[in-house]
């Protein structure tokens, strides 16, 4: 059933209402006093609330019920829950906490089962409630109602939602829908996502986030995020890599990461922190996004125009020169003193007029894409005038629609009262010029943001492909992934097309001398389940003079390790005589890792030092398509190696993309593998491919 | 002269006076009504001034006069000057403008000249003015006086001066002396610092520099810094890299490296923004510095917890567990729901009382050494009784007295009146508790940092031998800087003991081949002043079959190089043949820049990669000592490769130390020596030495 009952409701029973101030029973129903439509109180205890008939049941009602909000105690819920079923009650908000956040899941098990069996759509419980601005419903316990507006908001903490709503106000930021999202024993960001994409009164989302448990996060942001801008904050950032993982990639790819990827990949814009989130929100809902990053910016004060300069710089901001009749005419405008230039100082005397004949200037400048206003308080200054002037200029002058016109009026005492002025008219007014300038870029970078697209014909090809060689070899590829060791693996990899070194498993000396012989230039490396290690358990042998004594130094030095190592009953299962790859090469580490909500996670980065040192790699959640393999490859901070530097060779980046297109595939397939790791892969010089030099599966 | 006369005199003489509002001789006598001293108004139009005689000239004064403070019109400055210094004044503050900074430099000179010849100390031409609160001393024509306290500041702009005075009283920041150092004709940033070790109302010392032009600026703050805390605020960060270098120290020792260098050595704390700095005034001048990244964090909503402690992560911050009295003082204070960990959430409902107590037993709690205090406004919040409840525990509570304590009360109408309380009783109120982690990290790691010590055995001994050496050998020494190709240079070095390949100039065909027979396995490599990029243009051959056809070669290859580039008059000075050094080793490069103001800066990173792609480098000043030169070798983020990585030897950093030390003594000898790159420098094993791959020396 469609949320439409929930966020636009004819009537809404408050069941568990009450006259006791203090109780949230109470706060909800003054919260809702100036809804536009009916309420119905209900409590067994009352006759009447506020004025209002007070109903023993929502089964006593004797009208149509769109929405219940619930406050009565947990072991009240799930009877009360059968009883809107019954009514046809179209929409829930659980309040009433103490459910799974406290250990009571039978409980919410109970709940969930009633909502189903009832085609109830449920939000919470263990929440604040819901609000819609736009017909004044206002269904929490929350203390402020914030402006009207059309930024819809989807926060898993109470808490962190009454901060933004106590904000707004100032900001005088505007809100659309407001939903308390809890223990989400229905109701899911996606299912909101979904329905605010074609909410009109919803022009931007925003979305505070501790953890999904939500499969079609992914799809359902990217398809929103194609038409509305949407904003999160995720915390639990760095629990990551808490785990104990037994792949690099495994390591690397902690839950953040994922989460990273996800937002990248979905057109998400992601702030880092709760001021970040507030800066954002403020600044998309009420300025226009631009795909120029050319700005230019106007200040009575040198000092900040150099300090916003150097910030334009570290965002990658650009201050373009002025068109000559801009020059033209703000000679006319300025002092004979002031030097026309970008940053543009128009000197320390300057004056609301002053500030207003620039504005209007540089707005109908071509060059120009965004506007800077930048003030402190200096002998001459009338802060409050300067604000009324740049609000008028901004309301009248057409050529500001599309561009962005942000201010910062730098100090304290003098500057309050116009920074009040500006935000309570739509202008975000920056605590500092470098805060203004990383906004700028803020709305800059959304034009960059390309949602991943997820159907590729290539990627499908090798789906195709890959599916039926794993219906042609089941028997082959099940035996193989029973025990996935190095030799079986590159078996597995093979079969599938992947590159790898000729090689064979020596079972004894004599075996390990005829392979050798057949090879030329070939490398020896113990198999063995217990050594994932092999360098360090001395397992690997280059081009061995004599293969046999080579056998035999490679089994004792296993067995001297796992004597070391405390491990008993060593497995080996021969030795590995591969083919030595012997020409121009570099290493690079291609891994997958599979994510509980997200699918299949790939990563790529440079082998040796660029993974162990600099931990330079980049994550693409699967389908990996070909444009975006190229943009994980570009986000390397080493991606100017493959290119060749110092005169080495161009690296065959079409295969690397390849292998990273397929090892996604291979990932989605083989569903029980939960990590693989190619390291190294050793990618030739471009055109001539490259080969797997080990793998290793964890399962 | 000492500059008391300036920060403490008992007679100020206003020279340019005025009566007429708006004028700045108005604003000054203004300003300066609450001073504790005499204050003699001089204009030749006037009588009387608010109430006061008014003088034709400071010549007429029957007092002794200890400051001068100039508004007359600027040709009118060397006049009043010339007057003060007949009279005795002792110092003057010069606000007039129109000197230097609009091409005037006739006429700074000519005051510079007045000032020198009467020893008078002069702040200015150009500013805003001083202040100095202790005496009620403004000095200036600013709008606002700060509260009373114990920062002084130092300020390039007057703009950014105003903005940080117009926002001290909203966070009761409080200073001493206050000056805005304008065009700087005679007193200097290193001589207030000087002043202001000594001075006892002066805790904190507070920068905003533009570009500095004073040599002693390194030595004065490394003094201050032992003593007290100085932050600086640096702008044109930005503009480095414009002047074209020539080496890649050169091109990577911008400007900005140089300020971070210099500020690193002498232990003064960086700000990056204006907020920033900002900040970092107001945590310092109000808490108490910690020598431990262990802190406590109190919330009433755990989605705020959660946030903190991703920036605890990100800051490097930790979160101890607390000691088992403090848990069970804890379990008595909080409900029973309460989980006890750290970030601690005393939960939604948490009254002031609880805040309190809760407050009062982690302050006694060994395990932790500073405190974030995060509050949200829920529904039974009430912010401002928390509010007066830290702010009672702050001032009452022993063991908070080592200990800072922070807050964030996160909101907006709710929780701006706490806000406002908390500062206004010296504890800092961040918007966010995100922004209260950094803060408390800041506090962390001043603790950690060490001024660079100029002194150091070893490095005086180096410059002892090498002051020797370059006695002993001056005419060879001069003959080699006088063309110094890489024949030359190398040659060079070796002088000084620096260790470098065998090698030797070729002429012709015959002494190519009777070279490389004599060394074995050589290099050869074109020597043409022209040619600096031998490798692109076919200069470098390694190991040639055969020398003569090989000299050939590079003669042929260097014409055509020089052919393609419009080289007219190529002179080849021979083909360098150097034994080729073939042994286990890594590549990394050293180099030295003149800087103006700080002297030689020198650069140490790994080759190839690191410094061309990652730019990974790091920079220190000369005297580089052995501490140092290992502090310059870990912030190099390849740094382990050094140690050795996967499974390779560690490589011989003391050889590495050493150059850098060594460097820095020859780049301070030999003083006209522009810039120099050591690229490559190959290091040996632990132990084994290293060699100097080619050199490159600019004048």
């Amino acid at each position: 059933m469609s949320l439409k009952y929930i966020f636009y409701p004819k009537s809404v029973a408050v069941i568990g209402a009450s006259k006791i101030e203090g109780k949230v029973g109470y706060a909800i129903m003054k919260n809702l006093k100036d809804f536009n439509g009916k309420v119905y109180p209900i409590n067994p205890k009352y006759d009447e609330i506020f004025g209002m008939k007070c109903y023993k049941s929502v089964l006593d009602i004797d009208d149509e019920i769109d929405l219940a909000v619930i406050v009565v105690p947990n072991i009240v819920v799930p009877k009360v829950l059968e009883e809107c079923g019954k009514k046809g009650v179209k929409g829930a908000v659980i309040i009433t906490a103490g459910f799974s956040e406290v250990g009571n899941y039978e409980l919410e098990k109970k709940i969930k089962e009633i909502a189903k069996r009832y085609n109830i759509r449920v939000i919470g419980p263990n929440c604040l409630g819901i609000m819609n601005t736009h017909i004044n419903l206002n269904a929490t316990f929350a203390k402020i109602f914030p402006p009207k507006g059309h930024i819809s908001i989807i926060s898993q903490s109470g808490a962190v939602l009454n901060a933004i709503l106590d904000i707004a106000p100032l900001l005088n930021i505007g809100f659309s829908k407001v939903v308390s999202i809890g223990n989400k024993v229905d109701i899911q960001e996606s299912d909101l996502l979904e329905y605010f994409k074609d909410d009109e009164d919803t022009k931007l989302v925003v979305l505070y986030i501790e953890g999904l448990k939500d499969k079609r996060f992914l799809k359902v942001a990217k398809e929103l995020s194609k038409k509305k801008p949407i904003i999160a904050l995720k915390s639990g950032r760095t629990e990551m890599g808490k785990k104990a993982a037994k792949s690099h990639t495994g390591s690397l790819a902690g839950e953040d990461v994922v989460y990273e990827s996800a937002f990248k990949e979905a057109g998400i814009i992601r702030a880092y922190t709760f001021e970040e989130l507030v800066d954002l929100i403020h600044l998309f809902s009420t300025q226009p996004v631009i795909d120029s990053n050319d700005i230019g910016i106007i200040t009575n004060a040198g000092g900040f125009g150099v300090l916003a300069a150097d910030s334009c710089v570290d965002y990658n901001m650009k201050l373009p020169n002025f068109e000559d009749t801009t020059v033209d005419k703000l000679k006319d405008i300025l002092p004979s003193s002031a030097t026309i230039s970008n940053p543009l100082d128009i000197i320390g005397d300057a004056t609301p007029e002053r500030y207003k004949k620039v504005i209007e200037v540089l707005s109908e400048d071509k060059n120009i894409k965004g506007l800077l206003v930048i003030l402190t308080p200096q002998e001459m200054t009338k802060p409050l005038e300067v604000a009324k002037s740049i609000v008028e200029v901004r309301n009248t002058h057409r050529s500001l629609k599309n561009k962005p016109l942000i201010t910062s009026f730098v100090g304290g005492v003098s500057v309050k009262g116009a920074k009040s002025y500006l935000r309570k008219n739509g202008i975000p007014a920056y605590i500092t010029p470098e805060n203004g300038v990383k906004a700028l870029y803020k709305l800059y970078k959304y034009s960059l943001i390309k949602v991943k697209e997820d159907y590729d014909e290539y990627v499908e090809k090798v789906k195709e492909e890959f599916l039926k060689i794993t219906k042609n070899n089941k028997e082959i590829i099940n035996q193989l992934l029973q025990n996935p060791n190095e030799y079986n693996a590159k078996k597995l990899l093979s079969i599938y097309g992947f590159p790898v070194p000729k090689g064979y498993l020596a079972k004894n000396e004599d075996e390990a001398l005829e392979y050798c012989k057949k090879l030329g230039k070939c490398v020896m490396k113990i198999v063995s389940p217990q050594i994932l290690h092999k360098t360090e358990a001395g397992g690997v042998i280059i081009n061995p003079d004599n293969p046999k004594e080579a056998f035999k130094k490679l089994i004792n030095n296993a067995k001297e390790y796992a004597k070391k190592n405390n491990i008993d009953n060593l497995i080996i299962e021969g030795v590995l005589v591969e083919e030595f790859i012997d020409r121009d090469k570099i290493e690079i580490i291609i891994g997958g890792k599979r994510d509980d909500i997200f699918g299949s996670v790939i990563m790529v980065g440079l082998g040796g030092v660029f993974v162990e040192v600099l931990k330079d790699v980049s994550f693409g959640i699967s389908p990996i398509t070909r444009d975006f393999a190229i943009q994980m490859l570009k986000e390397l901070k080493s991606y100017k190696v493959l290119e060749g530097v110092r005169g080495r060779a161009k690296k065959d980046i079409n295969f690397i993309i390849d292998t990273l297109i397929k090892i996604g595939v291979f990932m989605d397939i083989h569903k029980n593998i939960k990590e693989i790791d190619l390291n190294p892969v050793f990618v030739f010089n471009e055109n001539e491919g490259g080969c797997i030099g080990d793998v290793r599966i964890i399962k």
